[in-house]
């Protein structure tokens, strides 16, 4: 089953999970490339219409998504080390709550036979930024975000 | 009292305060500046032989403690966001467990009549990973090198 698993842990932390019907390299691509990322990044409606991604220590990421009327969301943050399938280290934070950052470990596992599954795990400064990002829409995002990746991936 | 208050907080957590007989923007940079930095992080009878700080977003910092007995310790991290002394974010990660790499917001609280206040939050991925910080000689590090701190400051 490729449904997505979302768990709060402890005060400060949001653990996610989700399946892919595809290998581990393929799937770190489609987590990786702009390109590739600005196809499936965020809820369907929303157009990522600036989408960077320098993913070695010290390097940036950018992403502005554009909503169904317009409105335009800006988010950023850094790498530390250099991101692999393995183990990727990034900060995340939404340019509309500034200073609010939490910080993202992300890991995509082989299973076999042309699968995958991803792990992240977000924790957050306080409870109240773990509370306010899984609080306003946070699991839409990805629930619709992931449907959209499998949708890449299967022309990759 | 400028004793080191240390809590943890959840899982994932922990909390630093110290207070200093300094005024915020000094405290910042003897927290800033390489050749001040040099001079009191970590416990007394170590000695800082690389020490680097670039703090901007997307900048690193790089830290070589040399032990009494000639170990040598290497740590590093990334800033997410320009530092100020109202709030400085960056990663830590001890090169001796790679991978075990925590996030860290840090504020300098000017507390009036030449007196301040640093506020420090580390978040962890896991608890094993706070706990492991935690259980192996953290407190003796930060309250030590608070107090060389206190020494530098009085040089400024």
């Amino acid at each position: 089953m490729n449904d997505v698993d979302i768990q709060n842990d402890g005060a400060h932390g949001i653990t996610i999970t989700r399946e892919f019907d595809h290998p581990a390299d393929k799937v770190f691509r489609a987590l990786s490339e702009p390109e590739l990322i600005a196809r499936w990044i965020g809820p369907r409606g929303y157009e990522n219409v600036e989408v960077t991604n320098d993913s070695q220590h010290g390097g940036t990421w950018t992403l502005v998504q554009r909503g169904p009327d317009g409105d335009e969301f800006a988010f950023r943050g850094v790498f530390h080390g250099d991101a692999t399938p393995e183990l990727t280290l990034r900060t995340f934070e939404w340019l509309g709550l500034p200073g609010h950052v939490s910080f993202e470990s992300l890991r995509v596992e082989d299973l076999g036979d042309g699968r995958s599954r991803v792990h992240t795990t977000s924790v957050f400064l306080t409870q109240a930024d773990r509370d306010g990002i899984r609080d306003n829409g946070m699991d839409h995002g990805v629930i619709e975000g992931y449907q959209r990746m499998d949708e890449v991936l299967a022309t990759l």
